[in-house]
């Protein structure tokens, strides 16, 4: 059994791979729901959907998210009666959100998740990172926005000042996710921006801890000191992290293992094992469907090693770590 | 000014007509709510909804109701989930339930309405007859049927054995509603069904004494002694209503002043003038811009002699009746 934390379109297209490379009933994904907005008075989970529409087999392979081949009728409308059209759903889309929001008048987000994908034809396991509602807040110097309002409206070309998770600390974990993780063979953690697609993740009391338990290997998202998309790259630089595969392993540096980067990080490799974590370099840029299984490949290849306490340098490492001061 | 009272697709066609013929700032109509119904989550008016795409110039020649041209990507996909599709809903019609269920939070029906119109660039008024949930319920063969469940799941195939309007007796008619009544030149009502159409508008406390207070013509729905679409003729059976001009005037008899028939029905006369209403015979099948407007025009030339009171023949009547025995 192998579990993956994912958010975002790194975080979709990384499930891609492994699902071409696991059977179905063998895998969990956990996603980032710190994105969640209520638009149009629906309650939307972009991260969520995007992950569903991957192992549905029908996200969209141009925009990276919504549903394949899907129209934009509705939202034209909206916008002619002068609704808020910046964040787009499609005609497909919209049957998704018109589901989940009517299922959450009786059902939990976990449940909810898994009869949507259950209609979709999704064998694999899908939970939230929580039934509670966690919401990131990205203060900026347009004032304290929604992720969404952040990323979509603004295009994140704002300056960011910090990142928060309002209601992390209230929060509980969704039923089956500390689990998921503890009894995982291995926990893949996807190319997703490490601050606001796994940060969330992160912040919910209890998943850290499991995470200590269980093998974990990340793949970067950062290649040539670079995010490959989105702003993960500045949000790094908010939280004193440096952006580099060095930086992935610090935002993980209580739980990671082993670290899947890019060919092109070689010359670092340095910086990610005085971690204390073992790095493997491939290509990471999930430019076809071969190149997404053959990173996802890669990750999997890492868990045998990773797992290989306490001799590892990274067992090693966080155990002397652990044994010697408080974390 | 003057004040339309409508539901249905005979409704919206008549409306089409009336708009023709007036400054819309002079057009108030009142529109039946009790086929409204909560459809994916969404509130769904389905009466509100023709009559303010007709008036917006948007409603769809070929079905009758939604926006013209509209496409149904929402609802395959809907249907594919596994989710209810019999009630369709459009791409572009989604929109309209969108805003009006989001709007609902914090506004009322009537609110609503007015601003949807606004956004639709209706500038005729257009009024829900309560802000308050008046239900109509269908008691048929096959159970206790909402009208929307009756008219479009079943497409009126099962026999009935009666209606009701649940909640009438506690709602209160919309704000502006009793007044456009009685202070209107006069008020029409459209070629709607008496039963599930205009019944449910007459169901709403206060509603049938304003009539009582103003000239009142209404347009016949039934042609030959049949309805011209729906299930006029089978729901007016239910009520002991002959499925007549007679039949029509009878429903309306307590504020009845003039009744617009078809040529066909001028055989039978002597049978509304019997219950004291003023008949005017034309064209009333509405196949065309100019036929709708040429009924629009005819019911509105009966305003004047209906307005003769106490003299004309409805008004001694009815005043008539009033005098001689409790009603």
């Amino acid at each position: 059994m192998i579990t993956v934390l994912a958010g975002g379109t790194g975080g979709a297209k990384f499930v891609q791979g492994v699902m071409r490379i696991l059977p179905p009933e063998e895998l969990t994904v956990i996603v980032n729901t710190g994105d969640d907005l209520t638009w149009w008075g629906l309650h939307v989970s972009p991260d969520l959907d995007s992950i569903t529409y991957a192992l549905a087999g029908i996200l969209s392979r141009e925009r990276g998210w919504g549903i394949e081949g899907d129209t934009f009728t509705c939202l034209e409308r909206m916008r002619q009666l002068g609704a808020p059209a910046w964040f787009q759903l499609g005609d497909r889309d919209l049957a998704t959100h018109l589901r989940r929001t009517q299922l959450l008048t009786v059902h939990t987000l976990t449940e909810a998740t898994s009869e949507i994908a259950s209609e979709m034809g999704v064998r694999a396991r899908i939970l939230p990172m929580s039934d509670d509602r966690v919401e990131t807040r990205v203060l900026t110097a347009a004032g304290d926005l929604s992720f969404q309002e952040y990323f979509v409206r603004e295009r994140y070309r704002v300056p960011v000042k910090g990142v928060r998770f309002v209601g992390a600390e209230q929060a509980q974990a969704a039923p089956g996710v500390v689990e998921a993780i503890r009894d995982a063979a291995a926990v893949l953690i996807a190319p997703s921006n490490p601050v606001t697609s796994i940060g969330p993740i992160l912040s919910v009391p209890g998943i850290r801890a499991a995470l200590c338990q269980t093998a974990v290997i990340a793949v970067s998202p950062i290649v040539g000191g670079a995010a490959v998309s989105g702003p993960a790259g500045e949000l790094m630089k908010t939280q004193q992290l440096p952006v580099s595969i060095a930086g992935v392993a610090q935002a993980y540096e209580d739980f990671l293992d082993a670290l899947i980067a890019d060919e092109r990080d070689r010359p670092h490799a340095a910086e990610g094992e005085r971690l204390g974590v073992q790095v493997t370099f491939t290509n990471t840029i999930m430019d076809s469907d071969e190149a997404k299984a053959e990173l996802a490949r890669a990750a999997v290849s890492a868990i045998i090693p990773a797992r290989a306490a306490p001799g590892s340098p990274a067992r090693a490492a966080r155990d002397g770590v652990v044994a010697g001061r408080a974390r």
